[in-house]
Order: C-alpha cells, then sequence, then structure tokens
C-alpha cells in the first residue's frame, strides 16, 4: 500500500465526502431516548453497488436481505438502524426489515430494490417497528450533503467515538474522492452483532470491478482485525459508486482499477484500525506484521492468530515482555513455517532470534510496550510474503463490559 | 459413554493404582526450592505404550524425541520436570532432553530408548541441567508404587490441585485398572507450556490397539476442553500398558477393545474436565452438549465453538442468561446447521426455541447459572450426532494472572 506512487490524499469526511452522497438521520428511541440511531446514505443518482457479509451461518435479516439486493450490482441507498440487530427472529425479521426498505424507498422516490438494510445491536429481540418507520421517515427528509458526521454516530452502538475516513486520487485527470464510515466491536448489550461499515464514492466503477476490489480491500483490512474472535451475525461492508466524478468507468484490472483498489484500501483499513483500537475494554492497539513468509495465506494465518491471542493480548496489556506467547500463537495457526528460523521483534527491540531467546534491555521492551500502538514483527526469514494484522489488549474492562451488564 | 453397560468401576488413584507401575519425585528447585518438579514413571516389566501430541508447529525437544521414541510402540517410563517447558531451545534443548532420557535409563536400570520424556513450565529458557539431572536420579531412587499423588502434584505448575483418576473392568475374567494424572492450564509465568497427561493400565494391549484407543479417548476429552483456545507446545498425553493384569492381549477391534476404550476414554474425560474446572481465572466449569446435528462432526465444532467463545464466557461469569451469544458461536464454527431449528437451553430452562426468542423465567436461568458447573444444551434438531466440550468462564482474575506476572 504505497499511497506515495499513487498520490492517493488522506482528507477529512467520511460518508458524504463523495460528490452525490447525502446522508440523514433520526432519533427513533430503539437505543435511549434522544440519541441518533436511524441512517440513512442516498446517492442522488444511480450507483453501482458491492457488498461483503458475515460468513456466519446465523445470518440476521437485513443481511440476507442486502446480499439478495446486491446481486444484481446496483444500489442507491442504505438504511441503518443500531439498537437492535433484527437477528434471530424469522420470519417477522425479513417481513420488517423489507418494510424498512419500503419505507425508505418510499420517501426518497426511488425503487425499493435499490434500498440497503443494516441493522447493528441486540439480537434475537423483535423490531419496534412502530418506532423505526417514523424515523425512517424523519431521516429520508433530512438528507444532506453535510450528514456524514451524523451518520457515523447513528450507527454506534457502544463504540466510544465515530469512525470516519476519506481519500482523494485523480483518475484520467478526474477528482475522485472515496470516504465511509464504520462502527465497531462495543458489545455492552448482552447480545451485540457487530462490524458494520459504509463506504460512498463518486467514481466510476463497473459492479464486477466494485466487487472485486471491495473484496480485496476488505481481505486486508476487515478481515485482519479481531477483538475477541467473535464474528457476529451482521457483519457487512457496503460500497456504492455514482459516477459523479466524471472519470472513464473502471471496467477492468487495469491502472486505474489498480489506483481504485488501493484507495479504497486505504480507507477500509483507516476504519479498520480504528474498529480495532476502540475494542472492548481496550488500552491499547496491537499491530502484529509477519514478514518473510513462503505465501501470503501463512502470512495472513500467523498475523491474525498472533493478533487474536488472549495470552498475547493480555501480555501486552500486562506491559510482558512475552515473546513465547508469540511463536506459541503463530505455531497453532495453521501457517508453515521454519520454528528454528523466527525473528521477534517488539518495536525496535528484538526479543527472539532463530526461533530463540536473546538477551534484550527490559527497559526499551517496556517502553515500547507501553505504547498506545504496539507492534510485533514476526520474521519467518523463508520468503518474500508479509501480512498485517490488528487487535487490542485484552484487560480488566473487557471483563467487565461482558459480564457485568445485567449485575 | 454408559459405564452401566460395561461395569466400569471408578476407584481412587492416579498413575500408581494400575499393578506394575510405581513413581518417584524429586525436589530439583527448577521451580521454586522445596516444591516437587520431578516425576518418574516407571513399569517394572515392558509396556506397550501411545502418545497423542500437540499440532503446534513449535514443539519442545521433549516433545519430538518422545514422538520418535513411541514410533515403536513401547516404552516403561516417562520422565517428567515442572517450571521449564524446554521450548524453543534449539540444538541444546534436544541435547537436555536426551540427558534426561539416559539418567533415567542409567538409574532405572532399562534401554534409554524405554525412556519417555516430558518438560512443562516457562518457554525459551535453557534447562538448568546442573538442577536437573541429581533430580532425575534422586526420583529414580524413591520410584514406588504408592508414588501417584506426589507424581501428580509433581508435575503440577500453577495448577491449583493435583489431578487424578482411575477405573477398574474386568476383561475375560481378569481386573484391569486404568488409571492416569493430567496438569492443565496456569499459566501465570509468562510463557508457560500446557497439558501433560500420563496414563497406566495393567492391561494388555498391542501398541497398534493402545494408539487408537487413546486417539478415541483424547478426541472426546482432551480434544474437547478450551481454556482460552491457545494450545501449547509441550501439550501430550501418553499411555503406558503393561500386561500385568494377565488379560488375554487385544489385539483386535472386538468386544475387549471397546471396553477398555470405554474406560480409557472415562479416564481421560475426568482429567480434562478437572482441567477446564481448573482453567486459570475460572470461576466455574461450562458444559456445551450439541444433540441433534447431522455430523460428529458438526457437533465437535459447535460445541467447542460455545465453549471458547470469550463473549459466552465472560456472560456465564456475569451470570447473563445470553443465547444469542451462544447461537452467534455455533455460527461461525463451520458446523452445519438450520439456524431455524435451534433450540438452546440452559440447565434444564429453556431459552431460545427455533431460533428465536421465548419467554423464560430469569430467576430460573440465573439459578443455572449460579452453579459450580453450567451446561448449555444446543439442539440442532437435524440428526443424531451429539458432542460435549468443556471449559470455564472469563475472568478478571485471567486477565490479572496473564496481564500482572512481572508488575
Amino acid at each position: 500500500m504505497d499511497d506515495k506512487t499513487y498520490n492517493i490524499e488522506i482528507i477529512e469526511g467520511g460518508v458524504t465526502a463523495a460528490a452525490g452522497f447525502l446522508a440523514g438521520t433520526a432519533c427513533a428511541a430503539i437505543k435511549k431516548a434522544g440519541k441518533r440511531d436511524i441512517a440513512i446514505i442516498y446517492s442522488s443518482v444511480p450507483a453501482s453497488a458491492a457488498g461483503v457479509f458475515t460468513l456466519n451461518r446465523v445470518k440476521a435479516a437485513p443481511v440476507l436481505l442486502s446480499m439478495e439486493k446486491l446481486a444484481a450490482g446496483y444500489a442507491r441507498a442504505v438504511v441503518v438502524n443500531s439498537g437492535n440487530a433484527n437477528a434471530c427472529n424469522g420470519e417477522q425479521g425479513m417481513d420488517d426489515a423489507l418494510a424498512m426498505a419500503a419505507e425508505a424507498a418510499g420517501a426518497l422516490g426511488i425503487p425499493e430494490g435499490q434500498v440497503l438494510v443494516a441493522s447493528t445491536g441486540v439480537i434475537g429481540k423483535k423490531m419496534p417497528m412502530e418506532k423505526v418507520l417514523p424515523g425512517v421517515r424523519t431521516a429520508a427528509g433530512q438528507v444532506s450533503p453535510d450528514g456524514g458526521p451524523l451518520a457515523a454516530q447513528a450507527i454506534m452502538t457502544t463504540d466510544t467515538y465515530p469512525k470516519e475516513a476519506a481519500v482523494q486520487l485523480e483518475l484520467g485527470g478526474k477528482r475522485v474522492i472515496i470516504g465511509g464510515t464504520a462502527k465497531g466491536s462495543g458489545m455492552i448489550h448482552p447480545n451485540m452483532a457487530t462490524l458494520l461499515c459504509f463506504i460512498t464514492t463518486d467514481a466510476s466503477v463497473s459492479p464486477a470491478c466494485l466487487k472485486r476490489a471491495l473484496k480485496h480491500a476488505a481481505g486486508l483490512s476487515f478481515n485482519m482485525i479481531t477483538v475477541d474472535g467473535d464474528s457476529s451475525t451482521n457483519d457487512m461492508a457496503v460500497v456504492m459508486a455514482n459516477g459523479m466524478a466524471g472519470n472513464k468507468e473502471i471496467g477492468d484490472e487495469g491502472r486505474d482499477y489498480i489506483y481504485f483498489t488501493e484507495a479504497l484500501t486505504i480507507v477500509c483499513t483507516s476504519l479498520a484500525k480504528a474498529i480495532a483500537r476502540d475494542g472492548e475494554g481496550a488500552t491499547k492497539m496491537i499491530e502484529v506484521k509477519v514478514l518473510g513468509a513462503a505465501t501470503d495465506n501463512d502470512a495472513r494465518l500467523a498475523a491474525r492468530s498472533v493478533a487474536g491471542s488472549s495470552l498475547v493480548k493480555a501480555a501486552v496489556f500486562g506491559n510482558d515482555a512475552n515473546w513465547g506467547r508469540v511463536i506459541c500463537a503463530a505455531g497453532y495457526s495453521g501457517a508453515g513455517f521454519d520454528p528454528e528460523k523466527v525473528d521477534i521483534l517488539l518495536g525496535d527491540v528484538q526479543v527472539a532470534r532463530d526461533g530463540g531467546s536473546l538477551e534484550f534491555s527490559e527497559e526499551q521492551a517496556l517502553e515500547v510496550l507501553k505504547k498506545s500502538t504496539v507492534t510485533i514483527t514476526i520474521d519467518f526469514k523463508s520468503g518474500g510474503c508479509s501480512a498485517t494484522a490488528w487487535g487490542c489488549d485484552l484487560s480488566y474492562d473487557y471483563v467487565k463490559i461482558n459480564a457485568d451488564y445485567r449485575t
């Protein structure tokens, strides 16, 4: 991801940064009264669209509905609610998701098939449709080009801060913007369903290319973060591209596709890291880089396993320079490597060489461990492939948040 | 596992319960001075033997050595130390493991090839051989038929209690005993390497049948427990069978094999459950039963995933009747099932039906959750296969134990 080569500039903004995208929100009392809990993200012109969805066998109704709608490759709006995941609600759940789409479509004056639905919140509770539908109407009535920041708030559950990211780049002489918002893993409520991400761009991209680009970006971002290893019933990331930038449509995997995909990956990675840093109870972010792997898959498996290890996470929380736990987590990851070649660094302090112990300065290691981002680098010295994963430390507050809600 | 059918009787005792098995221990100051940290388990006559070993790519030297020795199918002794895992020590680690076996073999007067080696403790520290070898000699000089309980203590690291189990049964008119000891997942030290299990029996069993029986038993016991999802560099379970019971050798998969395997499974399950209950920081054990699955594999995947979910574990710690987390963890387990058929029970309180919510008494659920063993039953209603997994809750103490060791 070399943003120098491509001149990708990080800018302020989120889902309404790109031309032609509006957002509106409402407080519908699905969450606590007075909190924003409905958002509509809307393109003023038709847009191609793509999504990636949870692999959990238990998929919430809005996930199933949006998957089906995106098969066509086009969508102009997403209606989102927080506070209720609309998961494990049987047929009623699907009826409610359909009703949300219909309500938004009617209020926006676009076909129902063009409206995606997303929900996040408690699992297994019926949707309070008498609150939801008026909220959808209110939000649709308030869509504006300045609506992005409020939309970022409206999709939060117990995230401690809203998450937005945007970049601009030039494609064939035209300025293109990609912006997005996401919400993460605050699961204070008993059964929260977690990751949602919405990205908009004024680039012109064919549905097939958009889907491929999103898969690539998600593979390097959302699929490389872990907070507690539990992947939810509601996870989805959606991108809409409305072409208002006026660039020549990206329809093959040429230079523009590569450039666009790099920029999309930067937006997704920025949002994914914000989610990892805001993991429940987290006091710091952990960045795990695996270098020198024989294959990309080996690098990814090992990086994710180390970032997800409870023992590594607890050690980072406790400022313990615990490389034995790092090599152990790489070892059970399924990644191929030679244990006797592995080097491990905490920040820039080498703590293991050739899979064995090494004299190092505990003081310097402690300094690294006390930073708000702790980088662990693992070099397999067996090839040219690498991967990076992000997680957070495991603190008392994680247990507190997830144990004590009702007591 | 119907021990009624086979008349398998649970008895007192551990690794020296079976005829002809002796154990000796020593305090070699590998752990704190005065703590037992060396054990030798020894058969006074030749024995067939089998083992199952960690799948972690990073395997400690004693694991690699014992795997190699067991290829022949025979072993008469195991020498074990706690306090140092002898993992990630390069060639020196293998030399040290070989030296332990040689020392024990010399002192016991048996061939070196008949002595297995196991270690548990800190990863990445050189073995203090000047303490280990005299300890091995002392332990070998003290082997006795009453040595089992002290051996169970000597292999502990931060386990809070020793773990032993034994059964007796009749095979072809002969009384057979199977006994064992195990140590689990106390990882207070920075990089502890965990599960060890040693089982002895006076049954006569061919090496091939013994190996098959152990694999079966381990699949239903040690492979169905989870404390934190981190599988160590040193895990091993070994069984020795010396034939002193005088039964006709079990050489095929007939009735005696089935009977013996059931009894072995009872011993392994008892030890595995003791390890789960004694998980770091655990305040209670979680037993997850999956019923009605289409395949055994579906049942096992789902049971292990639920037992290992941080969110489920934290909810059990906090007495929260959180069925949404249970179905979510089953959903990402890889198990096949129809989400709209799933029933979930906490103890005998049904909390979900057909994958959806259900009115239930919070009071009754709370009573179940406050027990020292919390049983979660998941019925897929899709077939005749089932599985049970065991874990423990996630408490503040887990984080404390694993974060605060050096601060």
